[in-house]
């Protein structure tokens, strides 16, 4: 295995790791596309240059700074296994069009994985920080001081006009994505999900699943992100978002007291059901791991549960995604293995707690 | 409360007590149709010659004799309230139609129930004699007996060439009708129970649900009993129905030993499926219960659980019915509060037994 895949998986991923919680909001994330002046985009790039830009931004990275060197960790993508790639975008330290790279890619993530600087994807570098909960001015102001560091190593294309130059001009400006993922079953069960959704749209705000565009709303996850890059300072999108994000933890709120009140049997029944299979379950597919989770999720937090914590919940929320666990049982397995496992994992785990 | 109901329900349903089971027939029953000579079929009948067929039955039933008198119990169905009328159903000592009679009716009920005499269902008397598990012959013995005994005292309609008579031609000459109930998900798991069934009709028996003609298959349950009742002994239609009950209880032991053996993890997700949502949920009606209750008798059967019994199965296969729900509540309640009642008596009974 990758000495620093190994290293990765010693510790639980840390945008889930406890934080003081809310109970709605599960992670924030910044992320800022920057790109080399001079050198053309990778869609556009030699391999040559691919392997230039690579070897540029891992020497930016190598001196000791808010990335965290030396325990920063270096992946050149080629070199991994699939499951080693999987495990990467499970942990959220790489995207899935970082892993399918045509051409040289990698990523360095600092030792606690909160900073993570990926070369070759649609920009030479998106670099992200990620933390568990609602903490987007922490990410920021972790953000904005590694982009001065890389600053001063790297030369970034700029206009004087348009701000930092991107790929793709929906990035053009600040360069930057700020999203929250948030745990909405409160509103999925009351029925009030889609007027939600449809009034954050509304603000100009995107609403994506899990994994992305087009995912739906698997396990009731929701990211929130900003649409506009250009022509709104960093502060003033953070700000903007915060706002929303807020409101939606009181609506998110609302809705659970108001079932535990008026659908108390309804609640939980679901949660209870979620319980009952994923501790009894012999055969799992990941979709129904994480359906069922997030009504354990939604117990843990309503105080449901006498031996279960988050933190048991955060950790299978990784744990039961193919790549974590086929390096697990260091094996690469078919799905329908990969689903008896996933089961056998829950089981455990679950009996452990109860 | 009826006072018999009260003492009925003090015990286990007789018919579900543990008796040497095969793991796979359920239960054992035999009725014999019987008419008073000179007095006119049920339907046809006027409520005064019902009654005095109540009274006469009532009066031949109470010496000490095979119903096993002074234990034994008089129902007049009119004196019954609703939940009291189900309840007799559940535990098979009523029919359908013998608790919804337009005319007076009742039945007689020996003091571990079973035997049982329905008085004014389609004919005069319907006796029956139930046990646990695979014992016609047991059954036929005690039936015979008591089908002597009230001969004595009352005088049947009897033709010499056809033999006993009855309301329904489907009955005449013997009145005999014995079925088994059978337990059968490895046949259906393994997707060979239609091949079964359709070889069971062409032996000219007849396959029904739990719930009589039209029930289905709820809970992999089936009964099977002989379509004849003219022309043939009953011993021999007896023996004819037995061979064929002690085929398929191999054919559904061998399917269940294959599935363990080729399958094992749909089984044992089946089973955990099963037994996870009946200890978890907080809303479970009467279908489900009887279907995921299906899957923990196949586990308990096959050894999967350490520490549930089959008893608690059985107590449970009846105490989740309606009739026996609200009198224990000792509420009539309607049907998602009955829901609610039953998933707190499945969480209870499984969570002493784990």
């Amino acid at each position: 295995m990758n000495p620093g895949i190994r290293r990765l998986l010693q510790n639980p991923a840390s945008f889930l790791t406890s934080a003081p919680s809310d109970g709605v909001c599960i992670s924030s994330r910044i992320r800022l596309s920057r790109n080399l002046a001079g050198t053309p985009f990778p869609l556009a790039a030699s391999p040559e240059e691919a392997v230039r830009v690579v070897d540029e931004v891992k020497n930016a990275c190598s001196r000791p700074s808010v990335i965290g060197c030396p325990e920063c960790l270096f992946f050149d993508i080629e070199s991994l296994d699939d499951m080693e790639k999987l495990a990467l975008t499970e942990r959220r330290l790489a995207s899935a069009d970082l892993i399918t790279s045509p051409i040289p890619a990698a990523v360095e993530v600092s030792g606690y994985e909160s900073c993570a600087v990926m070369v070759n994807e649609e920009d030479h570098l998106r670099m992200q920080v990620l933390h568990p909960g609602f903490r987007l001015e922490e990410c920021w102001k972790q953000i904005a001081a590694l982009d001065d560091e890389l600053g001063d190593e790297l030369d970034f294309a700029w206009d004087d006009e348009l701000g930092y130059l991107t790929a793709c001009p929906t990035n053009l400006g600040t360069g930057l994505r700020a999203s929250v993922m948030l745990h909405l079953p409160g509103l999925v069960l009351s029925g009030e999900i889609d007027a939600t959704v449809h009034g954050i749209n509304k603000l100009g705000l995107a609403v994506r699943g899990i994994y992305g565009e087009g995912s739906g709303n698997l396990g009731h996850l929701y990211q929130i992100s900003n649409q506009v890059t250009l022509g709104e300072s960093e502060e003033s999108i953070i700000e903007q978002l915060s706002a929303v994000i807020r409101q939606i933890v009181e609506y998110e709120r609302r809705a659970r007291v108001k079932l535990l009140r008026e659908d108390r049997f309804s609640l939980l029944d679901h949660v209870g059901r979620a319980y009952g299979t994923l501790q009894n379950c012999y055969r799992l597919s990941v979709n129904e791991a994480l359906e069922s989770l997030s009504g354990i999720r939604l117990g843990v937090e309503l105080g449901l549960f006498q031996h279960l914590g988050i933190g048991t919940v955060n950790e299978l929320f990784v744990e039961l995604a193919p790549g974590h666990l086929q390096i697990r049982s260091e094996l690469a397995l078919p799905e329908d293995e990969q689903n008896i496992l996933r089961a056998k994992l829950f089981r455990t785990k679950l009996r452990e707690r109860s």
